[in-house]
């Protein structure tokens, strides 16, 4: 071997998600609280639509920017939940997951040495992605004083004349925060101000527990500046499906299909003819996860109070972000602790950013059932702990 | 709106053949030549495998590199067809198409200004994934003359201190050009000598009709500096599930898998389980294709040779490369009038890069019945030009 490899890919870390799921591979009987995806199999009538396109031999490329159908429905999804309008024949393009959308809109948008305004503690791509696309991150610390959500005062000191874009990653994942319309007015009139743009990861959308998600595209003057990120793999338990979309001004999303075009091709076919039925006929499947969710959600912080682990109240997504920091160990070293005496995997919080150092990311889901043990060994730990 | 997007994916084109699609698609009873995919629908098992895992409710995440099962599959695949010995664990990754390799193992391999090979006429995506990776393509044009194989001497001239890799596209897209064995140890001597990387292109490998595809993986020396992109789509018939993969020592497969699992998570699901069965029990249904795509080739250049039309015969890939130089019209006129006249839709050469001017793209993934109808336009569109 022979001459170096990019550089910058060297110098990114593995996700440290990645990292701690190697050593609970290695780990018998483990309870795991740390996947990032639904436990429920995709509704049934979701699968029985891919099967279908399989059956008919539905098995070419589709367009480069999606089935007209799905994006169509997508369009329908927005206007129907957010109120915005979109058109279907160029302001939206349906992808690989969230997780394409975050990676060909960060490259469409950033120039050599851009800033990309990232909060942490966030979902661990953004980072990677930024320093991918040749820009530079710039990260806010957020604050749990705030329950993690972003405040104007945060955007203003972060803001530099080399701002491209800020992530706003809400419902968030790993806190479970969520930000409200005003929340969201507030921090819009500063990005309207500097004449920035905004990526609006809303994959979590779906799962909120105090009233509906707003979408700070919904905003006036937002629309023209915003990257609406979302997918099928959370909201309608699709992770393996692989789809996901981005909505956009036309001028964004003719660039990142040109992106797409070249490195992707299209989106998987079979997945998009289910996500059209997903669409259309859903929305009572996904009120049943979500109650199943926060069930658990109330379970989980009942008991943390019971055992006198710290948690603000999270509105969002399916993840619990206590704050283990009384303990006097690292986060790296309490979910190491926990997983050696009572294989319990939760995801140390400084995966998500250094502003996580001092929590463990619980997932919710997983059942009840999985939940109440972990919680029962989890309890053991801590009251040792003390 | 408001600040510049990225200048370096405004100033990349978008596909020639994209272009001509839009064309098309604005006219009724065109029989198009046009398209880059197999005619056949995906072999019904692989699907009905598809469908199982669908049934079983495997709709969740992969690991990033993909199913442990697949990777052993393709491994055992390319020893049972190439004799190259890969780990399955760290040495080969299942990404969203050949597409989505292509693009990987550029960004992984290049640091910015590192310049890369690329002899065109070529597949489209070489030249802006080099772009978008930050490196600057070399462009080799291939002769007629060398019925568009690649020579050592080619090599020699494009070679320079900055060069970090040659993209070595055989099977040819869009010329059906092959390279012998003999042809690849002549470039692997310099390639070695040179020290560079290989990104061999071989979707195509299944389709050859004069004796087995050789890999240039298979020479000794190579496996080392050899980045192998196949995956399902052309041999399989299997474009819409979007699956390709890729083998290279681990060192590059580490980097590779880094940006997969921050920008794409892992190839679909469904798709994952299907090539499993295709890879296992396929390889009958493959030779019927092959079988049915030689036929129609011989019938393609037996017409051309009637109407007085020069053309090499290529030997792989679905696609000859007819030289429409004689009749004093560019790619593009020919192609349009062909269009406008007869209907019959065929890619200009140009679209694969300035060498392809002079020649048209006539895809044979269509029916032996609809090739005779367009070689009967065909045939009276060049007569009337004579």
């Amino acid at each position: 071997m022979t001459k170096e490899l990019s550089q910058k890919v060297i110098d990114i870390k593995p996700s440290g998600i990645r990292k701690f799921f190697d050593l609970v591979s290695e780990m018998r009987d483990v309870i795991s609280l740390g996947v990032g995806e639904p436990d429920f199999d995709t509704p049934w009538h979701i699968r029985d639509e891919g099967i279908y396109a399989l059956e008919k031999g539905k098995t070419f490329y589709t367009s480069n920017s999606g089935l007209k159908e799905l994006r169509q429905e997508i369009v329908n999804y927005i206007k129907r939940t957010q109120n915005i309008e979109y058109n279907p024949q160029n302001e939206v393009i349906v992808t690989v997951g969230g997780s394409e959308a975050i990676d060909i809109g960060l490259r469409a948008l950033c120039n050599d040495g851009d800033e990309v305004i990232i909060p942490q503690p966030s979902y661990v791509s953004y980072e990677p992605c930024t320093i991918l696309a040749n820009a530079k991150p710039h990260i806010i610390n957020l604050k749990p004083e705030n329950d993690f959500r972003l405040t104007p005062k945060d955007i203003i000191n972060a803001i530099t004349d080399k701002t491209k874009l800020l992530i706003l990653p809400y419902p968030n994942n790993p806190t479970g925060a969520i930000m409200s319309k005003k929340d969201l007015e507030a921090i819009a009139q500063i990005i309207i101000e500097k004449d920035i743009y905004v990526m609006s990861d809303e994959i979590y959308s779906e799962l909120t527990y105090s009233g509906k998600h707003v979408s700070i595209a919904s905003i006036d003057g937002m629309k023209e500046r915003t990257i609406l990120i979302n997918g099928f793999s959370k909201s309608y338990a699709m992770t393996g499906w692989r789809l996901g979309y981005a909505l956009a001004p036309k001028e964004i999303i003719k660039q990142m299909t040109k992106i797409h075009q070249f490195a992707i091709m299209c989106a998987p076919t079979t997945s998009q003819y289910a996500a059209v039925e997903a669409l259309k006929n859903c929305d009572s499947e996904i009120e049943k996860m979500r109650t199943a969710y926060n069930q658990r959600r109330r379970y989980l912080l009942n008991a943390f109070k019971e055992m006198g682990l710290e948690c603000f109240e999270p509105y969002g997504a399916f993840y619990v972000f206590p704050c283990i920091k009384k303990f006097g160990m690292t986060s790296e070293e309490f979910a190491q602790k926990l997983l050696e005496e009572e294989k319990v995997a939760a995801i140390p919080g400084n995966a998500f950013g250094e502003s996580g150092e001092g929590y463990l990311r619980i997932s919710y889901a997983y059942s009840l059932e999985n939940l109440k043990k972990a919680m029962e060994r989890l309890k053991r730990f801590v009251s040792k702990l003390a």
